[in-house]
């Protein structure tokens, strides 16, 4: 960013910086994506919704969604649509609950489903595998259904089922995806986010769908910057290997501590339980949000800049509490 | 309609056919509402809910209520806000589930919990008592939420119930109630439905917020003309209990057909199972709507202008298509 | 509407009433319309806008016109659109208007004009010809936009240019215009509207928009069975000649009272200036609307059941106030 | 930002950054207002309008005003509002603009007007005097309306003026304004917009409406770091005060080239009047905006980091082109 900061340059994206993320982006995709960056994750989704969305549609995503719990109604509000939740275990939306809800395709008494919504990795720490990302885009597509793939945390994805840049082109846009909602806050950056889209959707009006929503960044050399700097060698992949790495070492650390009933993290995060007062005298030490909080379940996360001794005091004093002195 | 017909009248409400209408529901509420007239039951709810929401509110409502599946996300395009919606085997809501939604309350990233709907009688054709009416309204007053009744049924309901006049101000504005839909469409009218606001709601400007809607009649008298009818001598309720009536007959004439698996009725509904050969054959000769396919559950609606021989010829034909010529 | 009141139909327009009503009109427009019953005028404009607009489009009106002062913003609300009003004093757009404002095409800063909605007759009494209309759909199409047409008095319209029939088709669809909202309300009817959308448009999705935007009729066959008649015979067009004619006759009653300034009707609405006192008293004796107030302008309309005696009387006590006692 | 960027903070706005920032923008105000941070301009003034604006409810501007043609429609399409534009040769709106507005008030086929938005300096260069912002304060307040001020070049209004803090108290909220849109993008940072709010307004939903509008930053310390040294020794106001310097500079130099006609600069921007030629041999060498294309009217800003030596240049080459090789 320091580097993006010296001259005068053209303002809203007419700059060499966002031409060289631009070009990354598209390179990453090995497809001619329209690259749309925005301001936060929030704007992104909305964004990508309002790309993919037709007439009276409804967007269906898994009830534990982030577009529909973690962002006060932001999709409602801007895009007036319905989103259709479905119950999932997993977070993970399945062929036959797109294949459900086409029932009502046609029925003029009911929204008409019109983009499936995944996130990747989900909002509970689970994966898409390629097949499964695959198996939504084809009934999507049969359906006559767009796909939007969340990927705030797409990076530990990726790194989690290994392979690099071909991961990502066969998770999202070579498995059918239409949008990718690419996340660059939850990995490093100061905050950026950008939205990649499949060519010739849209009628050619994303851009302005992006300034209707106020994502349109004017000094948008200082988000690309950071862009470019991530997809550089890579290390977009490296900083989220890094922070799975430390999920896996603080999994390690705790999992015979039985009470926390901690599953084995598959990226960053972990969903253990906690004794009310054992919650409290951690979160006191050090903060973590609650996740489900009358059945006692909090996450722990780990990210880019955690360091093996943070892993290693946060263990020992989760060892303590709950060992007690 | 007919004597609201002659000679010419001021427009928009401005008549003495409405000022009768007015009156006349001001009485049956006990309470000086604001009574709104409007032109369908998706547009009612619309306006009802548009004159009870606050800033960046959402609604609280089961995940079978009109609101939700039946209107094409009318109120998420014309409000912009979320349907919270509660799962409920009964499609009735409960305290619980309201104190459930106001754990959000305060946290920035989760829409805020406004307005509860409850609907009476509800989609599955089960009744609230007064009792349960007034638990919800406690509840949400207490968590300072407005509740809005969506009572295209609500004839049924209070028919059901017994009680009359009284029985329909227990089940609303005296239990707590802030708004109302009372339908008429389905209870035999042309086509006409209202809003019943409490007093010092919408900042003045609930009609304001119908107009917005597209519900503001120009020619009101016609529709208050009906209501002016339905109300005199109470025939909202005597059409009411005959159709609740007719749908008993209905369930006695059919109940000992194991295979519909058939509950008795508590307003004019019934949900039966049918093999997909006799629902086919059955729906061929005399049309009623689908309920759950996959499940082959089948809805049956008795009316205010169903007569016993309707219901005897239709048992007949049941009987005769499932055990076969 | 007796007639269609006799026996059970089916809802929601699956019935013979409605069919009959949909042909009527297929025949008058010489086209395939899809044709859409709404309950209110308001809501006809808001379901033909929401037919025709593309993603970030605006609509193009004069600042006169109905969308734009007289519908308490419920385009904006319902469609969160901007109305570009552009100033008229005939209350026509014209071509030169398209033009410039299409100076904004491609312009991210910029809204972009998407559909052009002009009003026939106009909110001031005039009329565009038929080759106002061809120009201002062929600028329209040039450029990529749509063209709506408000035809609240699109019956007094083409009374006022004559010709019948083939005059309609020459207005509407046949000059370019891609939805029409056809007025009955102001033409005699208990109430009932209707869009007329060229086929192919709003992507087999205006059903469903009529349905978000509380617009669909579910007893739909009383609104349709009063097209039926209106369309018969003619008899739309014979109560606006009437109408019209009783404006003419007006006129020329009072037109020598040079205080009123009143220019001779096109079709059946005149704009005089009247002083504060006269303009009270004569209200007070029979309600007409103010027009344009700070101005001393009020509006005069006569209807398809304004008598030949009415409008004597009318003058008469025009000529008393004025002259006064 | 460099000092923000070390060590781990609390997202949202829960850090000592973001404090300080809150702290320092509640000194200059001379009022506990909430401090709103937003990414980008447009998003400012949604979310400040989204926190005024009632029920059914619109906003008066003048027709030069940012929100009404440099925003896509955002207004509209995210609060569902109509913009009521008063045409304005100095782009600035009066008391009688809002007095003839509230004509509406209280009519049910109108939108009623509840925000004006002023515009400080407004977009043609000019600027509300105290006792002009004053006035329309006032006349706001009798009629019930709450006032915004568009702040994106507050800081060349306050430098232009004259007195430092106190001015820009006097200016906003001292005179009777309910909200700020308060720039930084426009005045040196990298790009940080902050919403001022008088408190007590928006039923404490604030926040809500700015996650709502996708414009809350997760990691806020960034942007609250800027204005943090923005106001530190009133920086934000001696980079203003050399931005106007410049224009006048700028235009002492080229004053005398009589085909300008450019009048003296109140702020630091100018609206010269170029031929066709002239306007694209000046800007193929440097970049300006058109301003009105048909008349051959362009825009001349200078900025926070413009030089003494930019601006001999520029008036050089203005001369060297206009007088010709």
């Amino acid at each position: 960013m320091s580097a993006a900061n010296d001259g005068h340059m053209m303002a809203y994206g007419g700059d060499p910086v966002t031409k060289s993320a631009v070009d990354a982006f598209r390179e990453l995709c090995g497809l001619d994506v329209e690259v749309l960056f925005t301001f936060g994750g929030t704007g992104a989704n909305v964004v990508a919704l309002s790309c993919l969305l037709g007439r009276a549609e409804s967007v269906l995503c898994t009830s534990w969604s982030h577009i529909n719990v973690d962002e006060t109604g932001a999709p409602e509000r801007f895009l007036g649509v319905k989103l259709q939740d479905v119950p999932s275990p997993t977070a993970k939306i399945t062929p036959q609950d797109i294949e459900a809800a086409c029932g009502a395709l046609g029925n003029v008494h009911h929204v008409q489903p019109g983009v499936v919504s995944v996130t990747q990795a989900t909002e509970l720490g689970t994966l898409y595998t390629v097949d499964e990302i695959r198996a939504v885009c084809e009934t999507a597509a049969r359906r006559g259904l767009r796909v939007h793939l969340d990927g705030a945390r797409i990076a530990n994805a990726v790194a989690a089922i290994g392979g690099g840049r071909e991961t990502f082109r066969r998770l999202t846009f070579g498995a059918g995806v239409d949008a990718v909602s690419f996340g660059g806050t939850k990995n490093g950056m100061l905050g950026a986010e950008v939205v990649l889209l499949r060519p010739g959707l849209a009628d050619g009006r994303a851009e302005f769908l992006r300034k209707q929503a106020g994502q349109l960044p004017s000094k948008m050399r200082y988000p690309a910057a950071q862009f470019v700097s991530a997809l550089e060698n890579d290390l977009w992949l490296s900083t989220a290997a890094h922070a799975n790495e430390m999920a896996s070492l603080l999994h390690s650390l705790v999992a015979d501590l039985e009470e926390l009933r901690v599953a084995p993290p598959q990226v960053n995060s972990m969903y253990p339980y906690l004794s009310p007062a054992a919650r409290a005298e951690l979160q006191a030490w050090s903060f973590f949000w609650d996740w489900d909080l009358p059945a006692g379940q909090v996450r722990w996360m780990t990210s880019w800049d955690t360091t093996e001794q943070d892993v290693r005091s946060f263990a020992a004093g989760i060892r303590e509490t709950l060992r007690g002195a």
